[in-house]
């Protein structure tokens, strides 16, 4: 006899994505170690923490270091402080939050995937190609995934299913990895689905902060999401968080099932599994979230945008579809010639020495696209623009 | 139609717990707003981060202000640099644990919570009274918990069931909230009844820095333990790391069930739902686990430990049976004259103004005690035990 282990392990596909990437890169440096390597296949930030925040952060080291000032533990949705800066942040953009439906978090991975703890054997559904996290993590707990196909044909911004029936919905606006953003009629038909059919939205608003053409960045900008929405979002992308961790979860005081917030679930979620972010990173997030912090901010996210439009710049030029790139760090393109995703990735590697990440390892929907990532540095972004245009 | 919330949470009983303490006590302040409280019932530190752990984390800010220096994502199980100081941590205490077995994360609470995704429909037992993450965790997943009482006769220390069965078995030692400490013996016990059952123990040793008189601080200085028990550790008791947020995770390569490592279940759950801790806060922890860090901590653990020593020696010299307050924080305590826990929580707070904690408050096995602790001011302690005296 023996305790039993979680099955439903074995029903999530290991990826080896990254490892195949590394593993062809690799090869290709030791057999041509004389050529310089671009990558832009990061997803992760490269620019430093800004000034306020690291000022705020060394101010509050100091505090942790004096019996006087010193903090223990945090309350486990974040300090009034915190959540009060989320909610000015969101003001600032037009959106009323209150400060008590806010949840800070240590970033937008462990919310969404511990969000599957306060519901029940539902059916989720989530578009794809996607964000690996919001499969897996409802694999995990046995839960059925219906995945609806993102495509060329409706721009990767696929709309909700004919087929009426309550779900758990992830949404992801820019989108990673497509890079598509939804227009304010297009969230609005999953709101209206959602409200319809009793469904609850599980929207990652993470690259919210890309968006300047008007484009909701929050699903509350959407009349009817307070009652059938959560939002999730990171300051990761947004303020170089990606090593410094911190998120949050906003779940409106309305959006109940059956009697039952689904906030005061929540609540009782992360009071059970969880202590609250350190000190010292949420006075940095409050100093991001600042006005001065949100300027400071916005020349590292200006630099990814210009980033990202000089490489769909140089797609356009040779007429090539693709997604994202003007309201997101992330450029999803077809691949030429109707090569496959593994095939236009050799093709970069051994001919302009550029990476990219195949499309397929998003899951199968992604097949023929590629994606390019705007993190990287503007002088080798501007070469590698220019070494794939010489191929397209 | 609606979707379905997770049932489960409904079988979790609400904690009042602190709350209903809180109103005591405030309505005590109010009709007597002369007279000075001292609180006893706390459970969380101080005293300050030491210096070597605020100097390492003010490097680190300033690493991470400086884009040549600038670290993005922290790989999931923590930097190699602070497993292997964690794994020299265990070294110069006699316990060899290699790097790649230690999963470093946000705090014990988190990890002994998220552990219940690695697990199936198992049988849990759990020593009551009792930290009420390990019930709460597993009812929230939907698991049976058996409780096995804890209580003066064996010492607060529970031997194994006589039924023979695979369970996960929560351990704590030193314990939270009675400060009883197993003897190797003791524990041994708990290893053979699990390899002989197929049981797997999550041994929770946070509380292991207060232990000085040769009981194990590790599971795994026990002969066995290295097939078939978890050990899950944290910064917070050890170097006031309760704002700070670091702890651990030991899973021996060779914990396996039915061939599956349950290493490799851990890593897959934590590359899903995890995003890693702080590089700020991981130079902290890599620093308070150092040579010199660790001398640093001793002071404060000394300090505590002193406390709880003067509590300690004030029951001895009235006679007042208690466990605890020689190898750890907490001093757990009989009422006097067959005293109810709350009962003599209202005693103490008309009479002596001191505040502590009613052991009925971790289960009904705590009826008839009272939890004290040692993370408050020496001079105050000092005045407690002696006021507390008075009424023995």
């Amino acid at each position: 006899m023996k305790i039993k282990i979680n099955e439903n392990f074995s029903k999530m596909k290991e990826s080896y994505l990254f490892s195949d990437i590394a593993k062809r890169v690799n090869a290709y440096r030791e057999a041509h170690p004389d050529r310089e390597i671009i990558r832009l296949g990061i997803g992760d930030v490269t620019l430093p923490l800004t000034r306020c925040v690291t000022e705020a952060m060394h101010k509050a080291v100091d505090e942790q270091a004096n019996k006087a000032t010193f903090r223990g533990y945090a309350p486990e949705y974040g300090y009034d402080f915190l959540r009060e800066a989320i909610s000015s942040y969101y003001a600032r953009h037009g959106v009323s939050v209150p400060a008590d439906e806010i949840y800070a978090g240590d970033g937008a991975k462990s919310d969404l995937g511990n969000l599957t703890d306060i519901f029940g054997a539902n059916r989720v559904l989530v578009p794809s190609p996607v964000y690996p996290v919001y499969v897996d993590s409802n694999l995990m707990c046995g839960r059925g995934v219906v995945l609806i196909e993102a495509n060329e044909k409706n721009g990767f911004l696929p709309t909700p299913p004919e087929k009426e029936e309550p779900l758990v919905i992830y949404l992801c606006s820019p989108n990673n990895p497509t890079g598509a953003v939804y227009s304010r009629e297009g969230l609005a038909r999953w709101v209206d689905y959602a409200l319809k059919t009793g469904s609850v939205i599980l929207f990652d608003s993470a690259y919210e902060s890309y968006i300047s053409d008007g484009s909701p960045r929050s699903i509350y900008e959407i009349p009817g999401a307070r009652g059938c929405a959560i939002e999730i979002n990171s300051l990761s992308k947004r303020a170089g968080f990606t090593g410094t961790r911190c998120g949050w979860t906003i779940i409106p005081k309305e959006l109940e099932v059956e009697g039952v917030k689904l906030g005061k679930l929540w609540e009782r979620r992360q009071a059970t599994k969880f202590n609250g972010i350190p000190y010292v990173v949420q006075r940095g997030a409050e100093a991001s979230l600042s006005p001065v912090g949100e300027e400071e901010c916005r020349v590292l996210i200006d630099y990814y945008r210009e980033n990202a439009a000089i490489i769909a710049s140089a797609l356009e030029k040779k007429g090539v579809w693709f997604t994202g790139g003007k309201n997101s760090p992330y450029i999803w393109m077809k691949c030429p010639n109707g090569m496959g995703s593994w095939e236009f990735f050799d093709l970069l590697l051994d001919r302009v020495q550029v990476v990219g990440t195949p499309g397929e390892g998003f899951g199968k929907a992604g097949e023929g696209f590629f994606r390019l990532t705007a993190f990287g540095d503007r002088d080798k972004t501007v070469e590698a623009a220019a070494r794939i245009s010489s191929l397209l």
